[in-house]
């Protein structure tokens, strides 16, 4: 029987309270410590990858007490709960299922009469002949011409996630052959946005991807009005270039104005759409069905890890205890994530829109008020560029925030240059091994303004290179992580109420409906 | 005469203690009141902007207490000490001279025997020669081919200002016809970068601009030999391609590997360096001449405003000292940047580093621990994007973050769909308008998972267009505003020696030079 409650309600949280602080991290990671610490501290991934949490501010004592948290607040039933159909997004009264586009982890799930593994799998099926067709020229402009670029319209979950997981695969797909298509991502209401991108593109050789689950977002629709005129003032019929990732019962679902709908359903939030047909359609038509396929595998192999009772072997379940222990025990504010891979430039982005929009809440499951912080802003950029930007706040700032590093051995493209006896991949990651140390011990110096206090506790993701397994096992990992932290906060992490005042707002806006400040803001903005 | 002091030494701040909380903004911004303050709490900007503060938490009593501040802080007086050509990097032991590359603000600054401006401006004249030899095919490749293309190799502050100056203003020059060259960066020294940069463009056409101020800076190094074997490989030299950036007394200043050098010098900081040669170069390549130098007016006529003594016509300062009351009274833990204007979809990581670079650090300028927060976490995406990814942490999360609005009435390409009795532009705007009332005022509802508590603060710069102007404007407010708080904090804000350590350990691990956890990190990641 599961239980909702409150985090400062537990006995473990409790404890973990009285256990603040005892590790000195400093000491800990120095000398034969810290190096016995390295080889222990770690867990396996999927995707080949490993979870290294030796630079974290925790002892056995703090990770048995983060065992015990787990347990009380019954991590593992509540993910097997959501897995197996339960309504876990009870705001919404709707089932949790993204995690069945990669993989069945329990029973089979019914929902509107349908087997919902079996639906998920139908529509990727679906996209990768869709993928398959254009590819081969089956599908091709009026002028019976291949198409060579891909636009996908959409924005928040249908944006963020896709244009990351692109952009993270583009240079390995190109290097390892299997590149079909070049994709672009038009999102925001701006018009200069879309002026941009179909600058960019040869219109007549372009499909387009509407992603919108309703079908009624703003932002989407106009941006489609957008591409249409640009279709029909190059002579183009839009209806040969677009098709629609939306849910069946959406007006765009039935239209003949697309090739082809791909369907999704309630069951699966935006910002965890990635590897459903959301992401599915833009990245089977740019790297082709099997990459996409690969990429899922990764997914399902990191999903299967988080259903692991045992937080020593489940590493998306430590990674979000860790996290709790900082932001609530330790009143840490934020956390950086800050991937040593150029590829992942836009990784950082997509985690914000995960881990902010689900657990940015200050009301539990049932509307109650918390009396405890919840999510943490999170923010990043790749290293090493970070290195010249923020680090300098990370190392000697007055606020410590956490750090989630990602590190490669090899790079995706593997073409290099040796300069001062050594590639710039090794200096790369010869940079992040440093940087953990450098926040981890720090280093006295006679002059203060050269002083590292260092305790700043961090943790990294170590892989080989980064495929597209790798990709879905980290995917994977992070929306893990931020449902277990929602678990433990007792939010409800899938839903999204507080983006609805500014939508409703902005309408009456637009209709001239409005008085006071919002009405001299709106004149100021020559509305 | 200038006294150096703590924050929490002086009176002012001990009278914003008292003034904690004392203003309700959910009230304030209500009704006429609110409209009211819409209409009082504005001031005007440099390039056509203005800084409308009426949704900060602030009242006329607490902006007489931060006008007591900044008299006593000295403001005025160390921005005036500043631009006359004090040591005021005093870490460093350097004049901070940034201001003197777009204006003379006091009187003439003499270092190393020169006459400051003239010899940055000098450095621009010769920029602009080139470039327009270049526009006008008097500088060719071999081939005798114009150069199509620029590719900049530079990090942190040789990279991320001038990559988002590009990007803010590249559909503008498209636009009013005075765009010249494409331009890239390359920038990580993740080889992946380079590959990926060089993939894209055609290299017999490219001109490469390095800049690196010491000579020295490892991935720019790195980069430049990886884009020298690409040149090589596709049979051109090298020398006909590379422009250096940098200073008189680096390496790199007399070589004839580079058709040209231009100079910046130590009185420049990386982070305020845009409107250096390190901008200067790329964006007159880019856009022309003509159009750096109506950034730069911009930049001035903010410059100017930001040296009057006075907070109520001081937009920067006024900012500054919002921030802080925000920061030590409110604590607020970040802040974030939220641009209406895809153009400005770098500008958050161009202020990112300006700001925690510049601020995040503990000890005073004497060297002495401060007992107070000092500066923010930032981070930012544009608007209407961040609307359907982070905000609903900003909306309902349990920390209030403040916000940073930027926008424009009008787009910067004109071109617009009208759909549903609006255009994009006035959608974007529209919510612009909404989202600051839906924060500032909040709204009830029955459903606690539905209510918004409002109270939280942010403040709008609104503009007509983004112009080059506009843009120099903008650069130079933050600038100014982080300097201020620099200043009221008692930090250095012109060194960054929280960047070194890890440098240090990246070389001892590329000796081989390490042992204990440094060492089994290393192997970790095969190196």
């Amino acid at each position: 029987m599961i239980s909702w409650n409150n985090l400062d309600k537990l006995t473990a949280y409790k404890k973990l309270q009285s256990l603040k602080g005892s590790v000195e991290l400093r000491d800990a990671m120095a000398g034969k410590s810290g190096k016995d610490r390295v080889a222990k501290y770690s867990i396996p991934m999927g995707g080949g990858l490993c979870y290294n949490f030796a630079a974290k501010a925790v002892n056995d004592e703090i990770l048995s007490a983060l065992k015990e948290l787990a347990e009380e607040a019954q991590l593992a039933e509540k993910f097997s709960a959501l897995y197996n159909g339960e309504v876990i997004n009870t705001g919404e009264k709707r089932m949790v299922l993204h995690h069945l586009t990669r993989g069945q982890l329990g029973g089979d799930v019914i929902a509107d009469g349908v087997n919902k593994r079996a639906f998920y799998t139908a529509e990727q099926k679906k996209a990768a002949d869709f993928a398959r067709q254009v590819h081969e020229g089956k599908i091709t402009n009026a002028a019976g011409e291949k198409f060579t670029t891909v636009v996908q319209i959409g924005i928040g979950g249908s944006d963020l996630g896709p244009r990351a997981m692109y952009l993270a695969l583009e240079n390995w797909a190109k290097k390892n052959s299997c590149f079909h298509m070049d994709a672009r991502f038009i999102s925001n209401v701006d018009p200069d946005d879309a002026v941009s991108v179909l600058g960019s593109v040869d219109v007549s050789r372009t499909l387009f991807v509407l992603v919108s689950k309703s079908g009624t977002t703003l932002e989407t629709l106009t941006n489609e009005s957008f591409v249409k005129d640009a279709l029909r003032k190059a002579g183009l019929d839009p209806a040969n270039h677009m098709v629609a990732v939306t849910s069946e019962t959406s007006p765009l679902a039935s239209s003949d104005e697309y090739l082809q709908a791909f369907f999704m359903d309630d069951y699966i939030g935006g910002r965890y759409s990635s590897t459903s047909c959301v992401g599915g359609v833009v990245l089977s038509l740019a790297f082709g069905p099997e990459v996409f396929a690969r990429f899922l595998a990764g997914a399902a192999e990191e999903d299967k890890l988080a259903a692991d009772p045992d937080i020593c072997r489940n590493p998306a379940m430590l990674d979000a205890l860790i996290g709790v222990y900082e932001r609530n025990i330790l009143g840490m504010p934020a956390t950086a994530v800050l991937p040593y891979s150029q590829a992942l430039s836009r990784f950082p982005a997509h985690l914000q829109q995960l881990d902010m929009e689900s657990n940015g809440k200050s009301v539990n499951r049932f509307g109650d008020k918390v009396d405890y912080v919840t999510g943490p802003v999170i923010f990043g950029e790749p290293g090493t560029n970070g290195q010249h930007s923020f680090y300098q706040l990370l190392h000697q700032g007055t606020d410590i925030i956490p750090l989630q590093f990602v590190g490669f051995r090899f790079s995706q493209a593997e073409t290099d240059v040796n300069i001062q006896d050594s590639t710039s991949q090794q200096k790369l990651c010869a940079n992040v091994a440093a940087q953990i140390m450098a926040f981890a011990c720090g280093k006295d110096d006679e002059n203060p303004n050269k002083s590292f206090a260092g305790n700043r506790p961090s943790s990294i993701i170590i892989g080989k290179q980064l495929t597209p397994e790798a990709l879905g096992a980290l995917l994977s990992h992070f929306e893990n992580k931020v449902m277990f932290q929602g678990f433990v906060w007792n939010l409800n992490s899938f839903d999204q109420e507080g983006v609805q005042l500014g939508k409703v707002l902005a309408k009456r806006v637009l209709k001239h409906d409005t008085d006071g400040a919002l009405r001299a803001f709106s004149d100021l903005l020559g509305i």
